[in-house]
């Protein structure tokens, strides 16, 4: 007589896999590669401090009391500040503050997506994006990328081959999971593609800032005429995770949409928290905040490209990430290291195996490593560590 | 040759009546008795300063962190304890932190709703909620209500002639918008009602602790035996809506779903917040604060009651709320107050039209009055004005 008790996308949200592993990489003392957490250390506490004060001195009612959807005004306008300085021309009126850019993905998802719709993403792509967009019942296609970026004879067939693609996801700047970045010539070639078949593009960039070596590649929605792109921004890796402030930036007609559902998801966004961020921002140079994120990171990756160079066998082929949290690894075919990860654990080391990052065609032999939250001697030490991990599946 | 660019859940948002309302009820200087906002004298902003300072303090790193998308579990065990004080024995497993309980409408949505599904909700109901549940294409079914809550021979009635039933959705105290409060033995029909259907009941309590007289009525989710009853709490009434935290109250198998859901949206609340939030609530009396609020409100809602009763042309009719934020007028048929509301602001007076929290079947002649946000004098005023404006409608 009656239907499923549960809405029917609920099946898709079956697997937890994502979140097995991070609990498995969270076992206090372990040194850990896995999730993609800031460096603790790098948390700005006593400036964050200076700023609820601040706010709670200058502002208090206002930030107690609702807000409007769209996100507090001056926040909007330092960050397309910020976007125009480093090359993306926007207006404030062109951002939306969301809870995280998870939510801007998740958002994302609510405006476009339907069930049978189906995705184009990088093979492999970010996991938190597979998981929310899943759950508005597409499905993905994976385009083959190399070292320069997607493929783009790639993607244009698969485009011609499949006729429900809503949009393009993409990661240009140090990809997650793999850290590679694309050329200037892709971004444009993509652009190119998306107009001539009528397709949005989804630009997500946590990671853009965090560049320890070669030049800047701008951003493919400065190159957007036509308002086709929209570009996901955050505060989660240049700033701080736990305040939960990303953004969405994109054209009028797109942005009412957007402006429409995250008014019937949580009202605004936490206008304290938006407000206490401007003061942040104002009294402090983030600018410097990124060089120090810089040093300490880019240091961080160095120590970890040498050690794998070091103790893992030459059959391991690694990723140079230019910027960003993450190396890739792929280890010769046969291995899984879904299954090598509980041994890996044994010996006190974690990782993300490589798996879940492919919605359709897993590869099992891949493995994501993080570097930015753990220090330079934990690296070599967890590094030698899975080393010999590796070399006793070979 | 392609589908529509956006998705078809989009056309469920196109009306955007009570953000245009709203927009028109902020004019500066406005006696605005629209909107839902707390008193903003009411925020204890020095003492949430404190809470700032105590998190940067102690937990400054941790509390800047990601965190785990359940929410931070002293504020779970907090919430838990407070609703077992009051009547629903729960404990912190039982307890999803949202961003607002808007987030916590949204997520019920999700878990539960697709095309075609239904929802029985009070005439007229919450109009963020109709819009939140609205985005994922279920439709409404109206249930008449009298002074005692939703009756509940029209409910059994409807239920049977209607199929695709998947929750009750319900504001048993103080409801919003009308302010009405049910009985004791409608809530326990309800329940059976709901077990012998077999459908959820979604008991959404934003302002069951304002309560200006007459005596606690116990909640619906404690007469829950059978993990049928979602409980959704704020503290947006109690103590501030900017920084947004709600949460969700549910059994083990339905709180599954939605953590899931959680996780996809937007990881996790504001962990700063939260912790903030618990800093405040151990350092603070939540019960003085709310009797603080409790003699405020009280207040106002006295000034408007009688200042409704000398005004308004005896024809208009008036709930009298026991508590919560709103009174809910029934005007002479005929009368449409959503084009009586340009006069109204005209002459200064803001309020909200009640057609648009009728999902289906529109009452034109009715008139939501918020009391708790403007001052005593300014009520005496506003409604003075508004009812002139009134009797030139008759």
């Amino acid at each position: 007589m009656k239907k499923e008790r549960f809405a029917s996308r609920m099946k898709r949200m079956e697997s937890n896999e994502m979140a097995e592993i991070l609990q498995l990489a969270a076992i206090p003392g372990l040194i850990s590669f896995a999730g993609g957490l800031p460096a603790p250390e790098s948390f700005p506490v006593e400036r964050m401090k200076a700023s609820a004060i601040d706010v709670m001195d200058t502002l208090g009612r206002k930030a107690l009391q609702y807000n409007n959807s769209s996100g507090y005004r001056p926040l909007r306008e330092w960050i397309a500040d910020r976007m125009s300085k480093v090359g993306t021309k926007v207006e404030g009126k062109d951002i939306l503050i969301t809870s995280g850019s998870q939510q801007g993905i998740d958002l994302t998802g609510r405006v476009f997506l339907e069930k049978g719709d189906l995705v184009f993403c990088e093979s492999p792509s970010y996991l938190g994006a597979i998981n929310a967009l899943s759950a508005y019942e597409c499905d993905f296609v994976e385009v083959p990328t190399d070292n320069e970026g997607m493929v783009m004879d790639k993607l244009e067939k698969l485009i011609d081959e499949n006729e429900n693609g809503k949009f393009i996801y993409v990661i240009p700047d140090f990809q997650n999971p793999t850290g590679k970045t694309w050329t200037k010539e892709r971004r444009e070639k993509l652009l190119q593609i998306a107009k001539d078949k009528d397709l949005i593009v989804v630009e997500d960039n946590p990671y853009g800032e965090l560049r320890y070596e070669g030049k800047n590649v701008q951003s493919i929605k400065s190159m957007d005429t036509e308002d086709r792109v929209i570009y996901l921004g955050t505060f989660s890796k240049i700033l701080s995770p736990g305040i939960r402030i990303g953004w969405v930036c994109a054209g009028e007609e797109i942005m009412d949409k957007y402006l429409r559902v995250k008014q019937r998801t949580d009202v605004h966004t936490n206008s304290v928290t938006q407000m206490e961020l401007v003061s942040f921002l104002n009294n402090n140079s983030i600018e410097n905040h990124i060089q120090e994120l810089i040093k300490l990171y880019g240091n961080r990756r160095d120590v970890m490209v040498e050690s794998v160079k070091k103790y893992f066998p030459k059959e391991v082929k690694m990723t140079h990430p230019e910027g960003g949290l993450f190396l890739w690894l792929e280890l010769p075919e046969g291995i899984n290291t879904k299954e090598m990860l509980k041994k890996s654990v044994d010996k006190n080391v974690g990782y993300v195996p490589g798996g879940a990052f492919y919605p359709n065609n897993r590869q099992e032999n891949t493995i994501r490593l993080n570097f930015s939250n753990m220090k330079e001697e934990d690296i070599k030490k967890g590094i030698e560590i899975l080393g010999e991990v590796i070399k006793e599946e070979l």
